[in-house]
């Protein structure tokens, strides 16, 4: 029987010989491997994230949207590939971009190698692979602020600005050798380059928006507009959890000596500790246990530490994950205050604790981790210094400055010429109706006691 | 504290040592290895896939079959894993398949070795689990024919048959060693495989079946049977997206220079052309994006782009996939135009999309990646010979003609003996209750305003 | 172009060297970075399994419940964290535990190495992560106990005590050298100490809280109260099929020769065969095939497979899941008899089938399988020889009988202190809004047709 299979092996070998060595493969070919194979199993976690922005923004939002909104993720998914493809990876990290501080050029419509070449600790693909899923992911945040109310036509419009400019940008100065990378601002996984940007993306877009109708009384005080399905929020969650640990234990973008299980190992502790504060202070201030507070803090505690996973010992990791449970719920309440209308809560959960994330680094972060990195120094705890507080606190400001302004330039232009916002009939109806002409629930949505309206 | 772990993990590896080594690993062993835990992987993913189908055979179709099509896609998935551990294996992969060009015979009940043997490039027993994935993910296509009206006994039945001998002879010619093999037909992850012959299976039960009750009028006309949850369709293509790059990239079963990342790259770009153009051409002819056409657009670029993702370059694998978007719009409309009742679109999303992606290697194939991954030639664009194209064609047609055949067999016998169809009353009332003898939602069913018949 | 590429990945390297080599890695750290790459990979699926919880549980119950039982799931793995973090990873593996046959002492506040050491298999923190996913997963079984009407504080409570204390006792008794272990117990992947576990706790649950109000009529006689949407549980099975593949075959914690596959083909004929035969028995006995106990039977499968995945012949765990197929279904009945109210089947599924799980090592274990993984001996059939079946009955009545007393000193205790149960009112309006402020499903729990007393 063994011989049978070995047989049978061989044969497939024979169709398939697309990797086989000649001989034994050397050590440098085998870490490559390794390598490349933890980032496209992280590039597929952080793909499957989409799976969770799916849910999280249909399960937030009411059932006359949900067919739009878990759709256009797909659609913007798909896009993004290719203007990441065409555009965006070359603006990141593209050319020789060691010399260019601001951002890459080259490699646009990028023609890879088909394999790794020697000395490479990963085949480009697997690496672009990667960054793309991170845009993606950046691109999904910024939704938040568009849901309920915005024209398919301009989600495709933004995509193809933020996908092209603005994220690669953002991605170039922190992680393609631009000058905050050289300031030595530590952001490893992207609570900065993408939840801070895919978050004030989001709050330019509400802002232009305006609110949904009915969120606002006329007195100023809010109504809460519930999401229609907390088992969507709820998987939501952890499939966008199971997803992080690609996205922070992967951008160690290697095997080597084991480290991507150290910062796996603080990501979970923040998020652990970001959802159990988030429900303890819900529940110690509004005498309810609130779900999707502490929905919201499981994720706050996952934004936090993903700037500062790799740079903080564990009991830090839960500190941080413990301050954005906290945070999250202050922040919701405060953007109510402030009549912005934010539906899927993404300027507290990306937003708030992407600043909170990035800050961190400069009071937590140890000197060990800092060398061990090779980014930045350690914090104000571990070295008495405000240095790294300072970058940290630089680059929260310049980013920010940059985003907002590029995204209020695309979507004012945008505004102007092609609208932004449906009709208020068409917002009333739903968009599932006005822009796609069928419900994505039509069984329920037409029965008699279902009221669109509300 | 360092000290105490090691501590700690020696007792667990004393524990669990069934795979430790008295010395170093050879290089071949940790080659070994590393393919091994790239199947593995890649075999996870496939599987995944199924929860894909579950979403997307659920998603489009009514409330009242819901239960029905969920729970029997997990039991189909466990009795084709019986059948094809007893008899499909050995029909692909079994015996001494190289001296046979129209099936394997061997490895019945398939006793593995439980470890790899010397030179092996994986154990075969993860090889066993990637194939059967993709056997299984071949019939969940085939069910697309079968939906809302078709007797829980013939899924049992058409399991049997389909993973004992359809598909495992199909996958023997191309993948085993088979006479399509030995003409150099290129389908590297099973554009024709799995896709067309799931989708030959569907046309054939859909065609013996007869459309849907409500489905046409009786002058001719279609009216549009929508399907319940749009949610779960669009999470659905996301699973299917993920699962993909096991499907594709996994189907180097090696991980060797890192091509496997060439195969999913170009995996990435086809999908996102196949959505992008399905929804602009919905959109340009209809006057709405249609959310359904865009789904089944990423769906037919993944589709295409699987027989050809390791022989083309990325630019023809955004030109596969834009050209399989707008395939898959027109497709629709013909198999309505011509009476077929297709409710889950695997007519259009997998058979055509899998015959123009066949086909495609014939056009873009290029001379150096066929001579990489070592079967066939360039096609008609690099080597201006119409060779493989030819060799394309060939394996399309007598694919096609030998799935088509022996479905008609199997399930024509079928309709004779046990019947194939339910009564009209219980189509109407809805396979959950008369199939299964409850409700899948029964909540949502028992309201006053729910209409069954819809 | 490739120049420029390889200057950008040079960029990215000088950015994340984290894991750099000065010089090619040796044969030991390729090997050490391997299986921690398969334990990070078997993590992140058994941590998926949570997403298959969520959908079990929701599914299997009512709508009134569903955001509850969601969003809890969320919470106490998060907590879970924590607790495991802070204690129980140290009572399970910490400090010498070698020499103590009940429970580890030390590691408390796991503060671990930053990467693997010298001589690891994996670094400890990737350890780490998966067994606290195992606890978690135990823990999430417990919940099927408490559904439908305890009160959310005692879901904090036994979290506290259940991943403290409870779990990482049993874990520690056979997998982290306790009396069990020394006694040549066989549970590979933790038939008692993850399902009996978890199962044993949810029956002490359900016998003190009492039946859901409307379950069981004065007469004696049981009401089916149907889960509210066989699509999530469906789905649900499908996730934690594809998790169980970390589950099972990531507990050899090694890639070495392969033999991880073998534990993976095991593991998917036994969940094949589980499903099969529920199928079959349901549909034989009651002329129905229900779609509910074929799901149960495919994880009964997979429970049963899981003690035996590493012990049996391929035969033998088709045989495994048959009977646990079957055994499911009766037990089922039984517990509806005896008047136990197990809304998520928790007691059948992973108690029941648990149990035969572990005992069918006795009887189909064999002496080279044993000796392969080198915990004990050959089961009855390979060697005639009743010694190993009389350790599995062992450590089956041992862990019993701990779990069962500790979880009634607990949830008994605090029963008395904090109350366990919600009020007759809260119930029947639901927890949702009892327990959190709002409906899970406000759209259509608003509909003048949903009766929440159903």
């Amino acid at each position: 029987m063994i011989k049978k299979t070995i047989l049978a092996l061989g044969i497939f070998t024979l169709l398939f010989p697309v990797a086989a060595f000649a001989e034994d493969p050397s050590a440098a070919t085998l870490n490559m491997g390794l390598n490349s194979l933890w980032v496209m199993l992280s590039f597929v976690l952080v793909l499957l994230m989409q799976g969770g922005f799916i849910l999280l923004e249909t399960g937030s939002t009411r059932m006359k949207n949900a067919g739009h909104v878990a759709g256009k993720t797909i659609f913007t998914t798909g896009l993004a590939a290719l203007v990441y493809w065409a555009f965006g990876y070359g603006i990141a990290f593209g050319g020789d971009s060691a010399v260019n501080a601001l951002f890459g050029w080259g490699n646009f419509f990028f023609d890879p190698s088909i394999t790794a070449s020697e000395g490479d600790n990963y085949p480009s693909t697997v690496f672009f692979l990667f960054q793309l899923a991170f845009a993606a992911v950046s691109l999904s945040i910024a939704w938040g602020g568009f849901a309920e109310r915005a024209k398919l036509s301009s989600y495709i419009v933004f995509t193809l600005f933020f996908v092209a400019i603005i994220y690669p940008v953002v991605a170039h100065w922190i992680w393609g050798g631009g000058w905050l990378a050289e300031d030595g601002a530590q952001d490893f996984a992207g609570s900065t380059v993408v939840h801070l940007t895919g978050a004030l993306a989001a709050f330019v877009a509400t802002v232009l928006l305006k609110p949904r109708i009915g969120k606002f009384n006329k007195d100023g005080s809010a109504n809460e507009i519930l999401g229609h399905n907390q088992v969507f929020t709820a998987l939501s969650v952890l499939l966008l959890w199971v997803g992080w640990f690609g996205f922070n234990a992967g951008s160690t973008v290697a095997i080597g000596d084991g480290f991507f299980g150290f910062v796996a190992f603080n990501t979970m502790l923040g998020a652990g500790a970001g959802g159990v504060a988030a429900l303890l202070i819900s529940w110690a201030v509004t005498g309810k246990a609130d779900i999707t507070t502490m929905l919201n803090g499981t994720l706050a505690g996952l934004v936090a530490i993903t700037a500062s996973c790799a740079f903080v010992d564990p009991w830090a990791a839960v500190v941080i994950g413990l301050v954005a449970g906290v945070l999250v719920f202050y922040s919701v309440k405060f953007f109510e205050k402030i009549k912005v209308d934010d539906p899927i809560y993404a300027l507290s959960v990306h937003g708030m604790a992407g600043i909170w994330g990035t800050l961190a680094n400069g009071i937590f972060a140890t000197q060990a981790l800092a060398d061990k990195v090779g980014i930045g120094t350690g914090g104000l705890i571990d070295t008495g210094s405000w240095k790294q507080l300072w970058v940290q606190f630089e680059s929260v400001v310049v980013v920010g400055a940059f985003v907002l302004a590029a995204s209020f330039l695309i979507l004012g232009v945008m505004k102007l010429i092609i609208g932004f916002r449906v009709t208020e009939e068409q917002e009333i109806i739903g968009l599932d109706l006005s822009e796609h002409g069928a419900y994505g629930y039509p069984e329920q949505m037409k029965k008699p006691g279902h009221n669109i309206q509300n």
